[in-house]
Formats: structure tokens, C-alpha cells, sequence
């Protein structure tokens, strides 16, 4: 579970460690699809300044998407897209009251002028985060758009290897 | 509906000039009481190096309290909050899709170490951010805490004073 | 987690001695910044006579802010307000069926006129009243506000110090 | 549209002049039922006293049912059934940004000890509450009984009469 | 836990076996107050039938009140009440998916016309229902309604006595 | 928009003449289709009786499905389903304060062991019970299966034509 | 739990094995009414192509009754319901944050011209699907309406022989 | 408002023609950014043979994004992305009832596996995923890229120029 040498094409931030439960489900799939990602935790509200500067330099660093994970009133993924042109796609927490429902909707309701792409709350929200960033990638990177196909072409196997639900 | 002459100790800010409908209710509250205020729009996603240059100079520049509202994912008061130790006022915008379920969650519901003080969607809760604003201050401006007995005294005797709704 | 010994300037009230497991986080933050507080059940619907007499009691006890948790029909809060000007800040308690849902609306929606300053839902919430009760003591007190400033930069530090998940 | 002259059975209060568009419905009802009753604005959060008040000589008044309208965070049925035994009839007005669910919530999420009996939201809620305490009232006042008796008749002949929706 | 021998005055019905659960806090509250109940399972959707005799036979039987519990699509208290004027009081049982949100949605939604009084969701709206009765009760059967004040000043001495939640 | 001549294979009902402007489009979609349907006001509230009455007979009047619409509280399409084993479609009519989610819930959240049928909330709900209506009956009324075929088609064709918006 | 030897009039699919925990309710309810049926994992998302073929070959192949279950966003029913005439019965299976809210809005709010006739969130959703299948089937086999006849007065005779839940 | 001559980099594809209202502005964003595309009707539900046609040409075609509207049980997004590798985005159009609630959780609630990006609801959203393919394509396609930037800095020049509300 740890990042690849070369540098990073993906970060992966979260507003807090305990949200690497669910977003530790993007490392592994980026991790599978052989894509460079790096991972740092990043509180928009206990380190703002850290986000900013993350933001500021995610292009010249070379990253080509920030997959950004918060719960709550989760502010981290519209921060980074507001200070950076590169991508952010935002991964939703579950909350502890609310099971994700403020977090979805403090990620996805952004005004116009500001995207960020969102997924599913928790953890498969953060493995397609992961997957997306991957198809992202895939036009200039051959080698991940062929782990991708794999990857697809193999789940839909699985479920037809096992359609009896009852073996 | 200008704002004090005298170094203001309020800033009511906002994502976005169309917020200024809810939020003048924030301003006409302040007018009343006599409290020196300033207004200015502040986007967290459009202007966030204002946002943070605003955060980081309100304690230096005097302001005792920031009315801060947004609609949809409103980001604007926790950056606020995560940026300055001045007390910051949440105002949720009623939004078009979601009538500001969206704002509430995205401003009340801060993670433990970053408060945001939080009010009721649309009007009222612009109009009682500044009165919350006028009682912080009342301790030690008098003449402050008088006007605001005074408001408080008025409705009161408005509401007994025509208590029949069929009049 | 005893209070201090000099006159409080927060009083911590709750609906109910259930609500403690919450509450007592608002109370572990005024400790840790230094801030005198007192700690009290109060209920709206089985002590009404408490709760009124209590507002009206604050300021000349001189409480300088009411931190008020409840769950559910979460009238305490509200109630507080409308009977003292001495600010109140509400803390949702989490509710068994709805989550707490029914105790942020029954406490943010006020209408204008009496204002509650509104928290997160749970210990969150609860922590986050205290941090912003000592925020608005801040001006006048030196000591709490570089309290405050200690703490707050200590969460930065703790997020920078240890911003790999995986370690 | 005016109360009876015989001594009130019932009291509608409210919680704004504006509820009267909704309340109204349970006035009319109350008319038509032949069951004396007063009408009143009395604000928990405006005027809490005048609440207190009115809770405290309810019985000796002699109420028998208090029907009390408010809307978000709706305090007036709650309050006024932990300061009286006389039943509180709570109708949830409907609010303006989240149509009466916070109105719903904070009037029938009430704690195990102090009841209050909650219809729906608007105007149906209205006309039911002033139904009920028509049909509390009816084992010891037969002729609100057989107004009520025939009012239900009347209503079911009224479906009956014309069922078919295209005519 | 048993019902008294002399005719009930309250019936306390409910959708399933399953629903005594919670159902048993309104049989422990009426049992405090002396008041005579019986307890019955009638299932709306699996007994229409009985629920309809039921219902029709509850005025001459002598009941005062029905409280009715049912969960999910709870259709079981507003038949009831569409059956007999005899007074119906609604308690929503927590239900698995939705929390009994859909419980209370589907009880106090009534159209006007026919009221069923609601009451909150789970044990707190069990026994606040046979509260509510008993209040009901208490202007012709003294004995309720003391039981009921003393009950009420109980709670309230209790809350007084216990004031301090860390002890 | 008048019913065939011929015995109705499907009865619409609905709990208030107010609710045929949405149930409308279900007869409208089974006039097209060719299948003879009737159309009734039954309330469960306000004609409980009719409702037990329609539903007992419904098995031996021919009825192979019933539609049934209604909002709020709406109970009558599950109490139909308690009373006849013949198909019951429930459409859950848009409600003012609540914008059919009252409803829905009301008629979907079924327990176990007594199935309505649900369908969307408002107009496409009741077109869409019609056409699931046709459906049922196809494989034993070829004319009505090849209607539904035929319309299935047009409303695809109908798409592909206009497949530009801008024009 | 086998599906029998004849032909499958019902076919129960769904997107995920840990679905079955779901659906084999309904798998239970056919094998007791004597329904044949068979049993399938198809996948919208991961199989799109199964899920046109099985869709496809439905109405040649026999099937009566498609019962399709799936959580979050739940595409199966309403795609299968795109390519298919034979009735699709969906089931919003209970997801892990929303509760399977999104699955029931997911599958309900179908636009008008394709139904899918929706149940309620997890287990009695899946019986009652079969037990409405069987209903649709009953008029033209009638060893299955005599079934469904002996199934559903066996579940009132439960309850009336068991109606004291205290016992 | 008509799409470039030059081969499309993006497709807009929506559920219905009256989805255009929303879907408008995804494709004046792209106009603005100089971004190639085309825009077309397509139907999950009522053309779904064309939604596979449509999904397994994209990436033959040239189409790097597939930006897909859709409202109520969304479907359009989630069976395009489940039919090929090019990144979708998802736009939930608001719809009648539930205002775009069901539209938002039935595009964003994706299992794991099969990804798609989502945007906010209405208007916003469908701006935003433009802008989103925009930035997606920017690193091979310099002009997009600095057409994105200007328009980034013009929005930020735009409030700050006009940054008093009241002017």
C-alpha cells in the first residue's frame, strides 16, 4: 500500500487520518492499476494554508488529479478546486450522524464556475474516485488504460463466474 | 442601508451578490442598533485568496464578529473560521434545488477544533446573526446592549399589542 | 473536569443527565483554555420554572455566554434566548431515531427576532460552542485568547506532524 | 369569524399573526362545531411570559384544549405543555424553506413525560386539531358530539355523492 | 404489566407482536396512573376485518381513547380514527430502513377531516400517548388527574434533585 | 376520457376528487391502450366503508387491477390490498407541504405479507400503473398486448426523431 | 430454497450477490406458493450486456414476472423494465449510509412510459414483490391463487390467535 | 449555440428534450472554452438499444467525455458508464416532486466498479461538468487550457470588481 517511486499522477488527501479507512479503498485501486499517486492528509479547516499551497503547486508538480476525501461539513475538495485548474474529484465521508448525507451534499452542490467531480459516499465512492482518475489518464497512458480494461473486463467476469447467489 | 462612518466591528460577507437579498436583513439589523458594519462580496470559490487575506486581517483591522452567508455548498464561513479567530456567523442562503438543506449542512456541520456559529436559512437567520452579533458586543458597548434591550422590549410589546390575528 | 473555583462565565446546560456524554466535551475544551464555567440539567419541558429563572438570573450571575444542548424537540436552547440576551449557543444532541436531525432543526430554525448561535450536531457540536464561547471572551480576557490561539495552533501542528495515513 | 360568548372551551394560540391564515382553519371548524373558543397570539420566543401565563391559568380558565400553531422551530405547543396539564393540540405551520418539516419535528419529537399531540402540517393539521378537541370534549357535551356525529356524516355523504372525479 | 379488571378505558392496539416493545412504555405509564387499559395486537393490512369491528365497537365499550403504534406504511391509527370518533392517538414505531420516518409521515399526514393526534417516534411517543390520555381523562375522573400531577411533579423533582450530570 | 362500455377489467380509484387531475393520466393511458377501466372517488378516511366494499367485490365485479391514488397519508392503497388478493398500483399523489414524500412512503413501505405496487410520485406514476396495468393483462388480451407493443415503439420512435433539442 | 424443475414463470435477479440475503425473502415466499421460478445475479453496471440478453429473451422465454432487487443507485429494474414488456418488480435493497433511500428513489421515480412496479426497502419489499407476483399470476393458474388465498388467511388467523402480544 | 464542425471531443447527451433547459448551459460553457461537441436525446429508458450504440462508439469516435443530464430514477449516466471507458459526467436535472433529489442519488450512489462524476443539481451542474471536461482535456489541448484559465480569472476579476452588493 505504498506509492510508487515515480512521481505521483494522482494525490489522494483527506481532511482527516481517520478518513484513510475509506480512502485507502482509491490507493488500492490506483495502486492495481499501476498509476503513481501520493497521499497526504489535508484539514481545510486545521490547515488551510497547507491546502492552498497543495493547490498552488498540484500542476507544476506534475499531478494530473487530486482525488479529495471529507466528511461533515467537508470543504477540502471545493477549496482545492477553487486555487488549481488540475481536476478534483471528491469522495464523500459517512458521517457519524448523518451517514454522509452533509458531505455529499458540501461536495456536490458547488456553485457554476467551480467543479468538482463527486462520487458515491464512502468507500466505493473512493475506489471509483480512483477508477475515474484512471479512465482519465488512460488516452496518454496506455499502460493504465489497459490495467483499466482488465480491471473491467475481469469484474464482469466475476459476476457472471458466479450468478447462482445461492452457491 | 450605507454602512457607519466609524471603523466598522461587523463584516457581513457573502458568496455571491445575489445573497445581498437575504443578507441586507443582516445589515438593517445592524443599522438599527448602531452597530458599524461593512459589507463586501467574498467568494471562497471564485475569490479565495480574498477570502483568506479578509480572514487574516479582521482581527488586525478591528472586526468583533464576520456575518458570513452562502447557499448550496457554502464553504465561505468555515474557510472564514478556519482562517481567523474573530467569532464567524453562519448564514445558510436558501438555494434553488434543495431550499438550503444544502447550505445549512455545508455550515453547521464544522468538525471539533473549528466553530462556526450557525442560524436559520434565509432572513431570519441573517437578521439573528446580527443580533447575535449586537449582544457579543453589548458587555462592553452600552449604548449597544441598550438599542438591543430596547429591539427586544419593541417586539415584545408589538406581539401583545395586537394579539388578536383577526384584527 | 470539576469546574474552576472562580465565578463561571459559561454556564453548560442540558435537557437531560443523558446529555452529559455529549456536553461534557464543551466542558473538557473550557478547561483546557482556562475558562470558568458551571455545569447544570435543565430541562425545558419538566423544569420550565429552572429554566426561566435561570435566564433571567444569567447576566446579573454574570455568565457572559449559555452553552445549551438538547435532543429532539430541542426547546432549551430557544427558550434560553428568548428569556436572556446574554448569548446562547445551541448544541444538537444526537436523537436515537432521527439522528439528531430533529434537534439541529428544532434549534437553528429560530425565527428572527431571538437568535441561538447553532453547533454540529453530537460532541463535535459540543466542543465547538466552547471553542467559541472562549472566542467571543477572547478581546477582553488576554489569557484565553492566547489560550485559544495555543490550542488552535496545536491542531495545525498535530495535522502537519502527522499528515501520512498509512503510518 | 369571532369567538363565542359563552365562556372558551378551547384556546388557539399561535405563534405570529401570520399563522393565522393557517390557524384559521381550526377556528372555522370550532364554529361550525358549536365549541366556544378564544384566539391569541402569544410567542414563545417573543413573549415568553405571556406563554407562561396563559399555560399556568389554562385549567382554571377553564380550557380543556389548548391548539397551538407555529412553525420552524416551533417551541409554543412544547412549552405550553410542560407549564400546563391541559392537553396541547400542536400544529406544525408550514415554514418557508423546508415546508414545515422543521415545524413537524420540533413540535411531535417531544420527551417521554410531557405529551403533545401533533396533526399534520397547514391547514389539514388545523382543521383536525380543532376536530380532536371537538371529540375530547364530546363524551361530556353531547351536542358538540352530535355536531361532530354529523359533520363526519356529512363529509362521507359528500365523497359519496359525487365519486365520480370527472363530473 | 397486566391490564385491570375493571372495564378499560384506553385501548392500546398496535400493528404487530413485535410493536410491544415499544408499546409496553404506554401499558407502564397507564398502569402508574390507574388507569384501566387493554392491549391488543390488530394489524391493519393482515386484520382488516378486526380492526374494523374493532374500531366500531369502541364507543359503546366505553373507550375514551385508542393509542395505536404501527411502523413503516402505518395505516392501522388513521382507520381507526376513519371508524369511530372515539379520540385516536398515533405512535410511530422505529422502523428498520427508514427510522420510522415513514412511521410518523404515514400517521400524522392525515387529511382533514378525520385527525389522528401523533406523537413522537418510538418509547418517548408510547408513553407520551398514554399521558396524553390520561390528561384527557382527568377532568371527570379526579383520580387520574392526580396521579397525573404527581406524577409530572416527580419528574420535575427529579430532574432538580439530580442537577448535576457529572455526580 | 369516459369509461368503455364493456365490464372495466381495471378500476381507478383515488381518495379525493382533487387527485384526479394527476390520476387522469392513467385513465388517459388505458383509453389508449383499448382497456376498459372505471373511474371512482373512494376515501379511506372519509368512506371507509366504500373502500372495504369496493375492495371485497373487486375480485367478483372482473376487476383484475386496481389503481389507486392518493396523498399524504395515503392509506387507501394498502387498505384496498388488505381486502382483495386482486393486483393494487399505488400512485402517490404530490402533497402540498411535502411534496409527495409523505406519500410515497405512506403507500410503499408495506410490511410484509400484503403487496401494493408503487409507482412514481404525481403524473408519471399514474401513467406508469396504467401501462403496468396493460402489462398484466397482455398475455391473456393480445389486443391489448399489441397496443402496449405499439405504444412502447412510438414513444422510441418519437425519441429518435427528435433527438436534437436545439431544434 | 431450489428453484423448481419446470419452467420459471418468475425470474428473481439481482445486482449483487450480497443481495441474496434480500431477495431470498422473496425466492422463500414463491417456493411456498408453488410459483417456479429461477434465480440470477445480473449486474447493470458490471454486466450491462446479461442484463439486455435476459431482458430480451424474457417474454420468449415464459417469464410472467421479473423480481429485480438492487441498493444505491439501483439501475437493474429500470433497465430491464427499457427492454422488456413482461412486468419488473422492483426492490430497493437497504444500502449502508442512505438506508436505502437512494435505492427506492433510484427504482420509484421512473418517468412516465416505462413502470416499474416498486416495494418497500429490503426484506418485505422482496416477499411482497413475489407474493404480488403470484397475485398477477393467480387468475390463470389457479393452484397458485388457491396458494396465495391459504397463505394470506393463515397470516390473519396468526394474528387474531396470537393478538395479546404480552403473552 | 450550434455544435463546432470539427470532429466532437464531447458528447452531451440527456434523458429528455426538456432536459435541454438545464443541459444549455454545459454546452454555452463549451462554446465558450472552444471545446468540439455535439449534443444529443437520448433515452435510458425509452431508447435504450441507442444508449449502448452511443456508449460502445465513444471512444472510437473520437469522444473523451460524455457529459449525460437526467432527472427522477437517473439512469442515463450510470448504464453509459457501465458501457464504456470515457469518463462520464453526470448532471442530475432538477426534477418536478423531489427537486432533483432522486435525480442526484440515483447518479451518485454508483456501486464500486463503474464510476461517474457528478456535478450539482440543475443549471450549476450541468456548467460545471463542462468546465470539468474542459480542464480534463486542457493538458493536451494548450488552447483549452488557457481558454479555461481566462475564464477563471475573469470570474475571480468579476467579483472582485463588483464586490459591494449594494452597488
Amino acid at each position: 500500500m505504498t506509492s510508487k517511486q515515480t512521481a505521483p499522477l494522482v494525490g489522494i488527501v483527506m481532511g482527516s487520518r481517520s478518513d484513510w479507512e475509506t480512502m485507502q479503498h482509491a490507493a488500492q485501486k490506483l495502486d492495481a492499476l499501476g498509476v503513481p499517486y501520493e497521499v497526504k492528509v489535508v484539514s481545510a479547516h486545521r490547515t488551510p494554508d497547507v491546502l492552498f499551497q497543495y493547490a498552488e503547486q498540484a500542476a507544476t508538480r506534475g499531478l494530473r488529479a487530486i482525488v479529495a476525501g471529507a466528511g461533515g461539513a467537508a470543504h477540502l475538495p471545493g477549496m482545492l478546486a477553487a486555487k488549481t485548474a488540475v481536476p478534483v474529484l471528491g469522495v464523500p465521508v459517512q458521517s457519524k450522524a448523518l451517514n454522509g448525507m452533509d458531505s455529499l451534499l458540501s461536495i456536490v452542490q458547488m456553485p457554476a464556475g467551480i467543479p468538482v467531480a463527486t462520487f458515491a459516499i464512502g468507500n466505493a465512492g473512493a475506489a471509483n474516485a480512483a477508477l475515474f482518475a484512471a479512465a482519465m489518464l488512460a488516452p496518454e497512458q496506455p499502460g493504465i488504460g489497459e490495467a483499466l480494461a482488465a480491471f473491467r473486463q475481469r469484474q464482469t467476469d466475476d459476476v457472471m463466474a458466479k450468478d447462482d447467489p445461492r452457491q
